[in-house]
């Protein structure tokens, strides 16, 4: 038996899974990321140990940068500044008396979606694969014949920091018009508040009961299919904008398949449809048609389902 | 001995050399590709017999699309349609008696620059390394932990054509705003004919004595060094576009070494300076000052020592 973790800012996911994907026990628990990290570390052992007597290893996300070899929490951007140089393989393990092996949270999503997303074994052996989880931020990661890319820091793969537009709005990266500022979910919700407030979203209106806060890119989805032209614009835009990274990529790496995961994936066709669009549009070089795009299988799994398989892999990606 | 064919649209770019890229005659002559395809193979296989007595092999670089396996021009999007499927192996088979092994030049020269360009040994077996050709067209080619990356079609590495303007200029492959219609080396002449005209350039005026078409990107980076503050303008603005291109597969995929090649990247410092400052810049997610950024080593040879490695390799890139 092994324990995926996924570590946010909001939440902490927890599954207790075997090496070929079965989950037996599943939870979600609040972070308290002001608590700092002793306190979340000391909340997540006490999860795994609640849902399972024992487990063999433990494979787990963080949002950010971390150190593989050592364990070691390196950079989270949206977490305190206390998780700099955590060695959170080290504290876990005592508690546990198992191995605990990190990664990138999108890399780790990547790495599920990979194992268990019910591609085919071919694909999953030898295919170049580009995932993107697309929630707050616009994470991802790159497998190139099955081999998910790292580099030097684990930091390869950041799929929603290309530059979209040079000059553009400033990123939480410190870049200017990366994809994570037109292509997020916060990008996407603040567009259909600016049309609610300006009456050009009667729909929206009705499903959020004119409550701005209630905007989602679902919701958004649900409006612009009851008949919101001006929200299926706002959406088309964002479409747009994630062809031409993905198009960006196509060019570069010619991938067999493009997975869209995170919350904003789950807008489905909606979104696709003009995504898929823009990619052959774009790429001019040779013909894209067959570069499959399609909506992660694993939701909001994707990431404790890596967790599994990385702890079955002992580590190894 | 092998022979290394570089097949552009003005010029055919031949060498003959071992397998560790000692060349022992070198030649180029005119394509006058309006000829047609039999003419133009017949003119490469008269000037490799009269170069070498016999070859063992032959690597050629085809300014295209190529079907690698059946040794097949598929698609050469600066030469006449006629070469639209043309069995260019196997017609060069016979007057040479060797075997010839077909590859999209930016991935050849990108070959001969890895094989052939003096870099560490671990770099050539490991390394990620990406490469421009910059020049008429931007073309390139990657290579991930040591292996080509070619993709089902022999296609991928089209590092020329991100966009860069979602709306921008019509690029020669039908999509907008790619790197190809801001970063070639047409782009910045075009920009210095402009400026000299316009009274800005007066060093460019003095060096290419009032001529436009004698204007070209090492002229214009002499003009820039000798005072003409426009011109250096111009080249940081090109630079600051590389960059940008070059900052989006640093963030995908973290290599270790961008080298520049191509008659644009003969402006040096002038050029690769700003190019360094915008990537360190542009990514956000990791620090990228430890990503070398060069110019290349072999210059306009490296499409023929990459047809010598591919001839001496037997086509397995």
């Amino acid at each position: 038996m092994y324990a995926g973790i996924d570590l946010g800012g909001t939440n902490i996911a927890c599954a207790i899974g075997d090496a070929e994907g079965h989950i037996v026990a599943e939870r979600s628990v609040p972070t308290h990321s002001h608590e700092g990290p002793s306190a979340v570390l000391d909340r997540i052992a006490r999860l795994i140990r609640e849902m399972a007597p024992r487990v063999d290893a433990v494979g787990m996300g963080l949002p950010g940068r971390v150190d593989r070899e050592a364990g070691i929490s390196q950079f989270l951007p949206n977490m305190p500044t206390q998780w700099r140089d955590v060695p959170v393989s080290q504290i876990l393990r005592a508690p546990l008396q198992a191995p605990v092996y990190l990664l990138n949270d999108a890399r780790l999503a990547t790495l599920g979606e990979l194992t268990f997303g019910g591609r085919e074994d071919w694909l999953r052996k030898f295919g170049t694969v580009v995932f993107f989880t697309l929630g707050t931020g616009v994470g991802g990661g790159i497998v190139v014949e099955g081999k998910l890319r790292l580099g030097p820091w684990g930091a390869a793969g950041e799929v929603g920091h290309q530059t979209i537009i040079p000059d553009g709005l400033l990123c939480g990266c410190g870049n200017r018009g990366c994809l994570e500022t037109v292509a997020s979910a916060p990008a996407l919700s603040g567009e259909g508040v600016r049309l609610m407030r300006s009456g050009l979203a009667p729909q929206l209106h009705q499903l959020v009961e004119g409550e701005a806060s209630r905007i989602t890119p679902q919701q958004m989805s649900a409006a612009a299919l009851a008949g919101d032209a001006a929200v299926m614009e706002a959406i088309e835009r964002v479409a747009a904008y994630l062809g031409i990274a993905i198009a960006n990529i196509v060019s570069l790496l010619h991938p067999e398949l493009v997975v869209l995961g995170g919350g904003m994936a789950q807008m489905g066709e909606v979104l696709l449809q003009p995504v898929r669009q823009q990619v052959v549009r774009r790429v001019g070089m040779f013909p894209a048609h067959g570069v499959r795009i399609e909506q992660s299988a694993l939701g909001d799994r994707a990431g404790v389902m890596g967790g599994l398989a990385l702890a079955a892999r002992s580590g190894q990606v």
